[in-house]
């Protein structure tokens, strides 16, 4: 059994639970939640009971609050939806999971769940050994969105130049250090604030940071690229899209992963240059990591051993308290956030 | 020896050249052009003297005239270039082309071109049995645009929802047909006016049509494309774009050939809803037929067995006498062709 849960929270005797207030219009703000009380779940025949213990924080999720996206929105009076880690504290006869163990799934912003195990996207064990914020973290959706996508949607061969949006962020900083350490690419990390470039630089081992806060973007990429841009892994959207289509290569691959800086806009930014995927003969894809269910295993794989030689550097953001949760999740959309964001309850 | 020499224009003992004489800011204008007469060229040693005969017109050459994209733009003061067919009536000691044959290469806007067929895209001969017209108009660099989109950009599938725009142009009323006829997809075009949008049900056999010039477009895409669109085949670019991909099924392919609706404009549209592309896992991808060229036997091969089993209308739109070249061209732009725009010199 894994030594992390904390006896304080165990001894809590009602479920706290961050309700869907609202649907965002705009930027997420803080009235978009309430937070109930409710009793404990008990577990029905075959159901477990979960004690909550991380919270994973991504982007995605806005789209979750305010619309009908590749999942359905969330209903409003439900539980905050979101991926997390628990442990299973009391087992109504699931043959699947025993106490003890750790798990992880759509539990929500909430301190426990009563599950089956079979809901949207299901839910699995954390592996042994492995401690659950890297679960949620490189382990988890984030990490997994970066592995396929520099993988399977941008393709990326040795010696091409690969350029990454919010590089400092959960996916961006996986995607960029396994295009530069594993696949050979000449790597260039856009972010926000000259610590996440040093970091990006120094710890990450890209080629070079652009700081958008205070760099001319375009400028820049035409300096950090001379030879023009292979792969644009795309985090962000905006303008920022603009500018590296301008720059693309030949046979270049833009990979759709996110596009925050329309997430908190009703007027989404199109991106003017993108006729330049005809004159470049480029390619403009889209996808998301649960379509990839069935490789979790072999990219799990890779990036543990990645993990193991110190070819990747992962790096964190934990707030703490299930109350402290929508703070933690506005952090994502104002760019406070340094690597991936979770909050331990 | 084919005949379609005129011998009028024969006679003629002067070269006409229309001139590229300023660059296209907005709309094109006959006053980007300048007609200016020049000598008969003699052929150079290995060279041929070819009479130009028929002219092809295509939306990418405002391009070629306004900056340089996937070829270089064509010097101010340099004959405007477009694809031609011509008869070889002088060889200066040419190996590869006799006498009599019909050509077809990069000619332009001109009476006569002295050449050694190794220019920009090279001199091919047009096949026994061709007429002129068909080697620019289906066997030409639209249709066979038309024939690598739907095939290897699009991939389409039978039973697919498929959407064309600039439906009965050249190059769509192609696509539309192969993915209509031959690979069994239901299909949509959309065109301005209403006889375009008849010819393209009754002729080319269309399940359906659209006229954007008097319909709310995205109101009928969503009444003829009830499961969704899985292939847009897009000429046009612009709010059509975007009203496409907001009704793209799951990997969807976007084959983007053309954009006229901002070659004559300096603010161009970009496609807010690109980022359906990552809701759908699907794909805007850009493709240029001289990419294909060593495939294009194959393609003049299928393409002409459909059209002697009456599978594909051709439709074309001729004009006539060089003096109209520019006024031909003209009429890309304002959605005055039907089908194919051609002239006769």
């Amino acid at each position: 059994m894994q030594e992390v849960v904390h006896n304080d929270v165990m001894k809590r005797n009602v479920n706290r639970q961050w309700l869907l207030n609202s649907r965002p219009e705009g930027m997420v703000s803080e009235n978009n939640f309430r937070l109930a009380e409710s009793d404990i779940p008990k577990p029905k025949m075959g159901e477990v009971l979960v004690r909550v213990l991380w919270l994973s924080f991504d982007p995605t999720q806005r789209g979750w609050m305010a619309r009908d996206t590749y999942v359905p929105k969330i209903p409003l009076g439900e539980v905050m939806r979101s991926f997390a880690v628990g442990e299973v504290i009391e087992s109504n006869n699931n043959p699947d999971y025993n106490v003890g163990e750790l798990v992880t799934g759509l539990f929500g912003w909430q301190d426990y769940i009563a599950t089956d195990g079979k809901g949207m996207t299901g839910m699995r064990k954390v592996p042994k050994g492995i401690p659950p914020n890297l679960a949620l973290s490189l382990f988890g959706i984030t990490g997994l969105s970066a592995y396929f996508g520099v993988n399977d949607i941008g393709q990326c061969k040795s010696g091409e130049t690969f350029v990454v949006s919010a590089a400092a962020g959960a996916v961006g900083s996986i995607a960029g250090q396994v295009a530069k350490k594993i696949k050979g690419c000449r790597t260039i990390g856009i972010a926000g604030g000259k610590a996440k470039c040093d970091w990006i630089v120094k710890e990450a081992g890209f080629d070079g940071a652009i700081d958008y806060h205070s760099e001319d973007v375009g400028k820049r990429l035409s300096e950090l690229c001379p030879q023009g841009i292979d792969v644009y892994f795309d985090n962000v959207g905006g303008p920022i899209l603009d500018m590296v289509l301008e720059r693309i290569n030949l046979h270049a691959r833009i990979v759709l992963c996110g596009s925050i800086s329309r997430y908190n806009t009703n007027v989404p930014f199109g991106p003017s240059n993108y006729f330049n995927l005809t004159a470049r003969r480029a390619r403009m894809e889209g996808f998301l990591v649960l379509d990839y269910a069935q490789r979790y295993p072999e990219a799990v794989q890779a990036l543990a051993k990645w993990l193991a030689e110190d070819k990747l550097k992962q790096k964190e953001d934990i707030e703490t308290g299930l109350e402290n949760a929508p703070k933690a999740f506005m952090k994502l959309f104002k760019g406070e956030n340094f690597g991936k964001q979770l909050l331990k309850i």
